[in-house]
């Protein structure tokens, strides 16, 4: 994306500041850094931030000194201020953003930590904190057609993992090795990085919303459940997809159908000016309908973007009304402790025209991978 | 370990807590959390937290319900009381740990948000917070033998991998490509996952301290960086190495030189008693008396265990002597941007003796890969 398009982000959140009387903003999540400037990095433990002045809207971003080349040429035209290992990055801030007497300090008040915010105050005495996070939150919630598109590309590169995954699966393979691949191929058709831990799980691990692979074997009989996503050009994708390996039972049919037809009936149900709670609604009332209700054990999904947990979450509790440009997942699962479990997980997004758009294209339907014992 | 380990860490929590006249402590970094409890997990943006009630030294464990399972088992005789995406995480914790007139809630200064205080603030009316984060990670400064062998397993792995790595390398290979063999080979040796991104850098491209592999191929004459580590039963490894492809010049021969002097002088002055800024200090000089001072941009290393980077900074400001237990990388690097950068990192302890003991062991004398043309 253009230089101008950061810039135009950085103004709309000076222009939030001055409505809110907030003179000075600091920005010190990398991602929230990142959206603000074009700017990524892990700093680790070290100091990054972008300071704003809304008094003179000048804006200055400090970064550890090894990041200071690549942050110049990610932000071109920024100001940037290398901070060594053995600076005082609080000093420098108040040498190079200089305030008295400033009201009211805007952070981003679920990210920056107690700490942090008591070396502000000694920086800026008497400030109280404003809170910068849900205003940056709120637009990023709206995603542009340039990162929808660029949350296409991160879906059709994990889409391409999906299918080589299956065509690598083998009766007595184990969740690791088969997660090893997996990887190896989302570094191979171009991905940064997975977007989270792989998840492959067999069996009755499959009950596991939560389980990360092991040396478990995959058997014959068995539920494969694949939740993956990777990181490409700074997007995330996000896709859940279950199998049955060698043939499936009834009891496995059963659990198969009632998610399937409650994934269809969240998508079915996202439309701009609905609430979140509704999509939940509607994937929990048909799993609830199959008689598995209590087996639905966790929220129908969650926004993603630069981040793979994003607002809004798609919990029943979340009255947020869906708008154009709002992306997440729909992804009904139901956990059975003996027959094992399946998620179904696709990436919607809501349309200009106001109707949802389904990013994953991969089938859906159950699908019995053909194996051969190993 | 076993799980009176853990009960004993919480323990001297608790202890603490009393002296400081602390009354409710709340643990909230997932690292802490498996460090207190054995329960290991990441629960993104749900609630997790170890309660800790100094008045009956009573403790309770928050989870997400999907990882109420595995919480027990990881944390047997443990109170686990586990949060669905509908319940307030706060209100639900003002209920199980009621206390009234707390002057001083406990909290991971440096980790909790601002917004979390402020929630906490709510339940516990006119509290104040005290930190507990520096006593925790005074705790996990100093090692266990049974961590050592962890680590060392972690490091064991590591060097492995680094090995295969080698054996793979030709001209014409991406930076990319190699980083993927690097990543599913960690797999394959029984890492859980990478430490931190894997590094993989040529040419010129070196001298970037924070590099992230790209479509750059491996090239005759280049230097090839390889920074990896791998996280493997809970614990951390970390190791630097720089080859020559095909053939060195003197210009990368003098720079392997010092900085090689540099990692050695950094090891030699590690022991019980000394500065930490002492180990930096030696490192620095060498670099220095070979006239390259400018071009080592960054302190010579950083603790580890749990996490990737612990306590303590091994930065030319930190007065922290060294003591038995603690575990560090010496990675002494110097960045020309035309003839590219040399990192050389090993990973430390000092030994019960008040020695330093050196758990990688990978050769470290210039390598000159010999290499073919694809």
């Amino acid at each position: 994306m253009s230089s101008e398009v950061y810039k135009e982000r950085r103004d709309r959140l000076i222009s939030y500041m001055e409505k809110e009387g907030v003179r000075i903003g600091l920005v010190t999540s990398p991602t929230n850094v990142a959206y603000l400037t074009g700017f990524a990095c892990n700093p680790h433990e070290r100091f990054l931030a972008l300071a704003l002045d809304g008094a003179n809207r000048a804006t200055k971003l400090f970064v550890p000194l090894l990041d200071a080349m690549a942050a110049e040429e990610a932000a071109p035209g920024l100001a940037i201020v290398p901070i060594s290992d053995v600076d005082d990055a609080y000093e420098l801030l108040g040498g190079q953003m200089p305030a008295t007497g400033v009201a009211s300090i805007g952070v981003e008040k679920g990210t920056v930590s107690l700490a942090k915010a008591e070396r502000l105050q000694a920086v800026y005495p008497g400030a109280g904190f404003a809170d910068l996070e849900q205003a940056i939150l709120d637009m990023r919630i709206v995603k542009s057609a340039d990162e929808i598109g660029r949350i296409q590309r991160a879906v059709d590169i994990v889409e391409g993992v999906m299918g080589h995954a299956v065509s690598q699966v083998r009766v007595g393979m184990t969740e690791l090795a088969l997660a090893a691949e997996i990887e190896r191929k989302m570094r191979a058709l171009g991905a940064d990085r997975p977007a989270f831990e792989t998840i492959v799980l067999t069996g009755a691990r499959t009950a596991l919303p939560h389980g990360v692979p092991g040396q478990h074997e995959i058997r014959h009989g068995d539920f494969l459940l694949i939740d993956i996503g990777v990181q490409a050009g700074g997007y995330c994708s996000d896709i859940t997809r279950t199998f049955v390996v060698g043939e499936a039972s009834e009891a496995q049919r059963a659990i198969y159908d009632a998610v399937l037809a409650a994934n269809e009936a969240g998508i079915e149900a996202s439309a701009a000016g609905v609430p979140v709670s509704a999509v939940d609604a509607a994937a929990r009332e048909t799993i609830e309908k199959a008689g598995f209700g209590p087996l639905f054990t966790h929220r129908v999904g969650h926004g993603f973007g630069m981040d793979i947990h994003e607002q809004p979450s798609m919990s029943g509790a979340n009255g947020t009304l869906l708008a154009p440009g709002m992306v997440f997942t729909v992804e009904p699962g139901v956990y059975d402790s003996v027959v094992g479990g399946v998620r179904i997980e696709d990436d919607v997004y809501i349309q200009d025209n106001g109707t949802a758009g389904v990013l994953t294209r991969y089938p859906k339907q159950l699908t019995v991978i053909a194996v051969e014992d190993l």
